[in-house]
């Protein structure tokens, strides 16, 4: 079963990281990263690239898609190679999967039409503009198409899909052996649990970016 | 603040991956990813590269240590440039950590000799065999040194870092970014509260391949 993970400049390392390592860890799972163009890919930060091994044209039927996000701005949403190979690819697959603001990826791709999704807490709203039903649940299943909230989001993402491809005792092994037992030091992962002010002020910037784009 | 993440071959991604994006979301934090020879470093599974961006000899000054783990047999134990660099540069260090097995690398470099700490919950017992006191805990401070149980741990260990270094404020706007509200899908997160047979399963597995090591 190939894993494709969809890299691009600027892109969220733990977004495609997370995925990678509970999807990747399932028997006979073959993950794969790729990019425009085979080679380094810098991270949201610039300073920090992951290796894509192959091209989009490299890998024509993935089994499952996964699509990590970055800061809006990085997001490749102009028609161009990166949609295209999300609309030719998207038919055979078995999961079509994002994590993070990659949904805004798969909606520009008209992928999220009528479909319950998600995406990172600050892009809901734009999430919504390309037809689709946006929820604030962490890990949102339509049909085949799997998409995650914010960035660490991708670990239950990839854990519940391990699940339902591999069976329950797969996603055990694989929660076992990353020894998923978390335990935040804080109680703010969320728009509904952090402090007011700071998700306001968090909501304001990105807005402000939004609006200067 | 210069966060060193250090890479080796084999390395486990999401170990070096989770810190970085907690700590190096942190104001002021410059992160910069290093090995013993700059370039694309595989991880444990071979066909994943992270690229580092220094090498050993053009960090001698960091102010914070992230030690990634990995198979054990992928860690460089032997006397040689990398427990070099680690015993050279944590005299100036304000805070030396790791995540899963590099407390293997921190122990065998002599830095946890009668301090409490943790790893990956299969290698507890390889750790003691350094002189450190192995705790089942996820995070673990003694003194300046914070070690953290298996692979995602590094999450909780960078984030309750940043509230140590940055503030409560910072470690919650890492937190509600990084949409760290984790939802694992499954309980079988750690030894204690996976499935019995599992967790021997993995037992038997982690000392039969240290005992043809």
């Amino acid at each position: 079963m190939q894993i494709a993970v969809l890299l691009f400049p600027g892109f969220t390392a733990l977004d495609a990281v997370g995925p990678y390592e509970t999807l990747g860890r399932m028997p006979g799972a073959e993950p794969v990263l790729l990019a425009e163009r085979p080679g380094p890919v810098p991270n949201d930060r610039g300073h920090f690239s992951l290796v894509a091994e192959a091209s989009l044209a490299d890998v024509p039927h993935p089994d499952v898609v996964v699509v990590p996000g970055g800061p809006e701005a990085n997001l490749p949403r102009r028609p161009g190679p990166v949609l295209d190979w999300l609309r030719a690819v998207d038919p055979g697959t078995v999961w079509t999967t994002s994590v993070c603001t990659g949904s805004l990826l798969l909606g520009a791709a008209g992928l999220l039409r009528g479909r319950r999704a998600t995406s990172h807490w600050t892009a809901l709203d734009v999430l919504a503009s390309y037809g689709a039903d946006p929820t604030g649940e962490r890990v949102v299943t339509d049909g085949k198409y799997v998409t995650a909230a914010g960035v660490s989001s991708g670990i239950d993402m990839g854990l519940t899909l391990v699940g339902r491809i591999a069976g329950d005792e797969a996603a055990r092994s694989a929660q076992l052996l990353l020894e998923y037992d978390p335990q935040p030091p804080y109680d703010a992962g969320s728009p509904e649990k952090a402090p007011a002010d700071l998700v306001a002020r968090f909501r304001k910037i990105y807005e402000e970016r939004r609006s200067v784009a």
